[in-house]
């Protein structure tokens, strides 16, 4: 197809798509004459693959360049796929960065720690300065909110982990992307639930909440 | 303090609190000459929370600008100020519209019935395109994997609504400002969380996730 086709068949505009080509994120098409290429199917998916990582997830485009080689390269091993998948978060996120005291660093250590969970530097330097950010704009996170969002966190992992399918490459789709993609379900869902615990409280005579 | 100390004391460059004072998301100091104003702590907590805002929630300064008109003037009911929360989120995310088809609003619909959550259209409507952009991009979200999301989110939304104290104003700071920064700490647990569950499918010897 062209790409115009292309576009019409993704829903991405033209000008996006020639960005993609020229950024790298997309292969080009088949040359048939010096300015015009024609298209297929994998490129339909790339396409919207891109699009939903950049628009749902908010990605950067060097952080979907990452999730793409992971994608076209997969990992042997399933563990250096999650990696994948952290990578992306972690690496966007790491500008905001600065001195984070002992006193976090001691508490992030103690509930990765108590949970058993592999002490990754990135991910722990990562929850230390976001956990910091939010104490200093004034609603730090306490011990017991911090434990029910772990709860929380350990009970999507297992639901993530059980969608995984066997094959590599498919597992590789499904982990990264669908990892990257359904956090910002997980926010949304998160705010509904909040409107029904809210009413339930003010239901139970305890005043709204 | 001058404007190079409420920098010092933020640790955000004066380049960007003249930007916040620009745009009008900081009040201005108290002038001290035609050139010159003095700041007071209030512009500390103000600097801090906008810089969070931005970095760890990722907000636009549109949303952010919201978020603060919730704050400065705290709605009357506490379902106003989940809203609030609520329309920084939505907006945000209301760009990357396109048509949503049926057979994926009526899944919505029946996962909100089905939750007895308060049918919230703009929640609604971004929930209905991250689904959709999901099935887009080749990683579907099963009715299993949705239900175990909504379950999480459940369990966070007692514990978000457990830590709101009592006084309006901690009220309205401590739900709106509280669950953006937690969002994305959410996000960082559940990476934790996907490694121990994954490193537990192996050693139950079925195989490496």
């Amino acid at each position: 197809m062209r790409i115009s086709a292309l576009a019409d068949r993704t829903g991405v505009p033209v000008a996006t798509i020639k960005y993609y080509l020229r950024e790298g994120l997309l292969p080009p098409g088949e040359a048939t004459s010096r300015t015009q290429a024609t298209y297929g199917d994998e490129h339909v998916d790339r396409v919207r693959l891109v699009r939903a990582m950049t628009e749902s997830a908010g990605l950067s485009l060097a952080a979907v360049r990452d999730v793409l080689a992971a994608l076209d390269d997969p990992p042997r091993s399933r563990h250096d796929l999650l990696g994948a998948a952290q990578h992306a978060l972690v690496a966007d996120e790491a500008r905001s960065d600065g001195e984070v005291d002992d006193v976090v660093r001691r508490r992030v250590g103690a509930l990765v720690a108590a949970r058993g969970w592999y002490d990754d530097a990135a991910l722990a330097g990562r929850l230390a300065v976001l956990l910091r950010d939010a104490e200093r704009a004034g609603v730090p996170v306490g011990d017991e909110h911090l434990a029910v969002l772990a709860d929380a966190a350990e009970l999507v992992a297992r639901g993530d982990l059980a969608t995984v399918p066997d094959a590599p490459a498919d597992a590789a789709r499904q982990v990264v992307v669908g990892t990257l993609l359904t956090d910002p379900v997980l926010v949304v869902l998160r705010r509904f639930a909040q409107q029904q615990a809210s009413a339930r409280r003010a239901d139970g005579g305890q005043g709204a909440v």
